[in-house]
């Protein structure tokens, strides 16, 4: 029904294969045929920034058909900053551009001599020499690559320095200013020697039946049912992801000072009415046929130069570098913003290493003579902006740092593991799991370590919750909708959330125009499905797919050796929370053991191992998984 | 094929009509339809603000396809401020919830004794009590409006307190910073003491072909064909319209101190660039479905406090509020942007005839005396936002301005009418045509007055030209495209584009998205209207039905009493450019009269009194105008 494009790098060589119906119907796409290709090529235990790593790129079945939220691609591959499952979603252009080209999914694999980017263009796909752009800036190597390519309309991701010096969490800048960011997918580029890909269609997909599709576009997709979510009238639309930054510490639940605390005093700096109110704010910037345009750009020339094409102050990113670190200074938080995106790494993750980096520097694990004279106190921005310079070169404390909080930690030794916040070896997201136990739970258990968009729930309940997927909140007792709740109904929405988002992620469908900020219900999703591919897909096959592809890549971890012990928050989340709307309070250890035996009996899961069973693989279609498994001696 | 809904106000009554299948494709809606029941219903000579004269809402054939630029509405009646044509544009979100409600149209005739404001939902209509929201600024207005009716999702139109007082460039609001701008609708709204109109729907419209549509949908109106003009990339999306100020500078064409200049020096302090680096601007606002969001938010605490729910600065109200009235205080023009949208008064009218007021002050014809103390030297702000408010509410000299500069300067006398810059009564856009020649022969023309939108030539030659509508920019001589150039070319041109504009009026679709600004080919836009209706409608029939629309307001302004005479521009245009790269550039009289000569023959429309006749009024199937015109004695 498509066609995937397959890239080898070694040896030069591109080869088409078709996407048969059958694996696209099982998968939908984005992360679950990512997940598919992944298990079944990647051998257990490659290096992830060897040749025998491979990224896969891939759209969804419904990618391109013009409606808010559909504008995704996932990427994916063997994170060299976890050794797991690694994937990173980025809305924009890029996508539906990809799709246009004729085909659903790359793999690229092997490894290229010296530097390259490829240019797809309607099915036509060239190896093209790129070492003129090594060392150049994401967004100025775009340009450069259109320029070379005649082509405005190019849709280019490529990597920056920090993907070139293969830091361990570098990014992929796609378009203007959307990254696929996390768990270092700009690092594999970079070891493949793969600047950039650059892709340019004009073939339209033909849907199955185009004439329910039309009421479909008129009735639901591109009426209010998707800009219609309780955030947006005084969030997204009128502010940007910034609006969280007030809403979490409010609610007491704004990380500062790398988690040992939850209110940040200088938090009135750094609000989104602040930025709206400074000479910073520029104007919004949306994805294709979205009207929100919850990105925002900044600019400035004093007291730093902030270049638009790079400054894109979202919550995660501002917490990170602010609060997190106790700078309150705005102007330098987009600085650091800015740098982060030239040179292409994730903001979070930079942002929660700094802050890992300071408490060890606070602790005297680390001095000024392993800083390279580096002052690391509390709020100091210019060794901020100056850290993410080295790390992004890998200089001096930076190479240390590039590695990620976790090997960091393991290399400065003593207590300092105990001052880096990350789950399975990724940095944690700005969010205090103390004040929502639920999502506590979701952050332990997801398959690409410390994430908050592949399960979310606490903070749900007032949104358009759907009788549909199994959660009626209007059936909901109140204490269910308590964030502190850790009871087995709020265990049941983690699980159901989690396969929800899977197939979300598969379909590579924006969250903020879905659940749960209301927007398209989920039964509309599953008719846009069965709408374009002709599949008598239902609510019921779409959860089903998304606990498969859930399924799908903790069995690729299960490979890699995750089992029950690596489910766990970072130790600090014992320690209770010291001020604000819920002081006191802890994720204490019993509790999150009591959840997580719940958690692994609704998944089917080993209670010891965590391992999923085969009755539960093959109730999902996954026979092939789980004799892989026991294959390879790693069933439950 | 449609439904039309008819309120009378004086009965309390209403009553549906069908919209004729023959109707609807001879007019295609908005300008067209209006006009034609305009011409039909309304006896030449009624008094603008008395119960005879009826209001016309109307969407377009193809109104609610959800695509960039396709969200119009067209309010027209006979206008307060010119005694002609009136006719203003709104885009947004009230003109697709219109059409949801099942009707294309709303024809409000008579005037209701107290104030009522309307509730069409879903082909249900109430007239209800408004007494309690007069004097209500708009939005807020609007916001109580929801409240009542206990619908956030209801779109509303309404007045200020401008429109209650009848002043004769009063507007209409519709949603959140969409006007219905020109040629004083709300005041006709006032006179019939209609507060607002809120609609909701849930009716979608069905259209021939619709599997058809998905396609164009998919392949032409929600790809980059919409959004892909020349402008855009450094305008519109990264700046808004506000970015035409610089544009306008940089060529010697902004509008400043009544005319007399056309370069402010205080220009640097009001760009866009300078905009988005102030402490004001918030976002951008868009349209349904369109990701360009031209429109711009500002706010602001100090100097003044600026609601964003008010603060829109537009191209056109920001240069009419500073330039030509010698302000250089981006903070005081905010806050005058912010006035007129709060009373409901049209920015450019308003500034146009703030600018006239000071020139009569300057030279004596106004005192202190006359305006009652407020000192309007050039430039003085706090005295042009005193003078705003009582504009709106008619106090003192602002119940002379408010009937607009040409009444004003009849009332003033001397050579106050020298002074005022109109055309048949409407206030000047702000371009200088001395700089733009083909341009000033279209707004001489216009069917409104001195309208940029109706006709708009010479800044378009950089933009897709259309060899399907009789312009091949590729085959222009090089002299064509000189914006001095007043040549037989040029002529046809303007000739070209008004028919081309009042079938997109008709449409109701947005010029941005169309030509000149690149964006949907005009076959893709004819593709859409046959795909839509299953009529065989092509680009000839979409240009033959704008010259039968544009001919038809013509008439309608004939039975007015306009001939040739009414044809020309002001005065201060045969005066020579005194600065720029224009300097020296006058719009000399014979070189003028020269251009209309030709204009007249190519419209088919008799040379000496500029009267469309019978066979061109034949020829385009508007016997009947030609049987009324000549019943009345007004045929060429």
């Amino acid at each position: 029904m498509g066609r995937i494009l397959r890239i080898n790098l070694t040896q030069g060589e591109t080869t088409e294969e078709p996407l048969e119906e059958s694996v696209a119907r099982k998968y939908i796409g984005g992360r679950g045929l990512g997940a598919y290709i992944l298990f079944n090529e990647l051998k257990p235990g490659v290096d992830p920034l060897g040749p025998e790593n491979k990224l896969v790129v891939a759209t969804g079945v419904i990618t391109g058909i013009p409606c808010p939220g559909n504008s995704g691609l996932n990427v994916m591959a063997k994170s060299p900053l976890t050794g797991i499952w690694g994937e990173a979603t980025a809305k924009g252009y890029f996508g539906p551009e990809l799709k246009a080209t004729g085909y659903d999914a790359l793999i690229v694999e092997g490894q290229a001599e010296t530097p390259v980017y490829l240019w797809i263009h309607d099915g036509e796909t060239q190896i093209k020499e790129a070492s003129h752009l090594w060392e150049t800036p994401t967004r100025k190597a775009q340009e450069i690559i259109k320029t070379e390519l005649k082509d405005e309309r190019a849709q280019v991701g490529c990597i920056g320095v920090a993907g070139e010096n293969l830091v361990k969490y570098a990014n992929i800048m796609f378009g203007f200013n959307h990254f696929a960011g996390r768990t270092g997918m700009g690092a594999v580029m970079g070891s493949k020697k793969l600047k950039a890909i650059a892709v340019r269609g004009t073939r339209r997909t033909s849907y199955a039946h185009e004439e329910k599709l039309v009421g479909l576009l008129m009735d639901k997709l591109n009426s209010k049912e998707a800009l219609n979510g309780p955030y947006w009238p005084d969030g997204l639309f009128k502010y940007g992801s910034l609006a969280d930054l007030g809403y979490w510490q409010e609610t007491g639940r704004l990380p500062t000072m790398n988690f040992r605390k939850c209110l940040f005093p200088g938090y009135d700096n750094l609000t989104a009415e602040t930025l709206a109110s400074s000479p910073y704010l520029m104007r919004n910037n949306t994805c294709p046929h979205c009207t929100v345009g919850c990105n925002r750009i900044a600019k400035a020339h004093d007291p730093y130069t902030l270049d638009p094409e790079y400054t894109t102050p979202e919550y995660e990113s501002t917490a990170a570098i602010s609060s997190l670190c106790m700078n309150d200074n705005l102007a330098a938080t987009l600085k650091a913003i800015e740098l982060c995106n030239k040179y292409g790494i994730d903001t979070m993750s930079t942002g929660v290493t700094i802050a890992f980096a300071m408490e060890c520097y606070e602790k005297g694990l680390l001095t000024e003579e392993n800083t390279d004279g580096l002052d690391l106190t509390w709020g100091n921005q210019d060794a901020m902006l100056q850290l993410i310079e080295r790390i992004a070169r890998r200089q001096g404390i930076g190479d240390l740092l590039a590695e990620g909080s976790r090997k960091a930690a393991e290399k400065i030794g003593d207590q300092a593991e105990e001052f880096a916040m990350h789950v399975k070896g990724m940095e944690f997201p700005l969010h205090d799991v103390r004040g929502m136990k639920g999502h506590g739970l979701g952050i332990a258990t997801s398959n690409r370590g410390a994430c908050h968009l592949q399960v979310e729930t606490d903070d749900m309940f007032e949104g358009q919750l759907d009788a549909d997927i199994g959660i009626d909140q209007t059936a909901f007792p109140k204490e269910y909708r308590d964030r502190l709740y850790t009871g087995q109904e709020k265990v049941k929405i983690v699980k159901i959330i989690g396969d929800l988002f899977a197939a979300f992620d598969s379909l590579v469908i924006c969250k903020w125009t879905t659940y749960p900020c209301g927007g398209y219900k989920t039964r509309t999703i599953a008719d846009v499905v069965a709408t374009a591919t002709g599949w008598d897909f239902t609510v019921s096959e779409l959860m089903k797919t998304g606990e498969r592809v859930f399924n799908l890549c903790r069995a690729f971890n299960v490979r890699e050796g995750v089992t029950r012990k690596d489910d766990k928050l970072p130790q600090r989340f014992a320690e209770p929370l010291p001020e604000g709307p819920y002081k006191g309070e802890a994720f204490a250890q019993d509790e999150f053991e009591k959840m997580l035996d719940h958690f692994y009996r609704l998944r089917g899961w080993s209670k010891r191992t965590g391992i999923p069973t085969r009755d539960k693989l093959e109730s999902l279609e996954l026979r092939y998984v789980a004799d892989n498994l026991e294959a390879l001696g790693t069933a439950s």
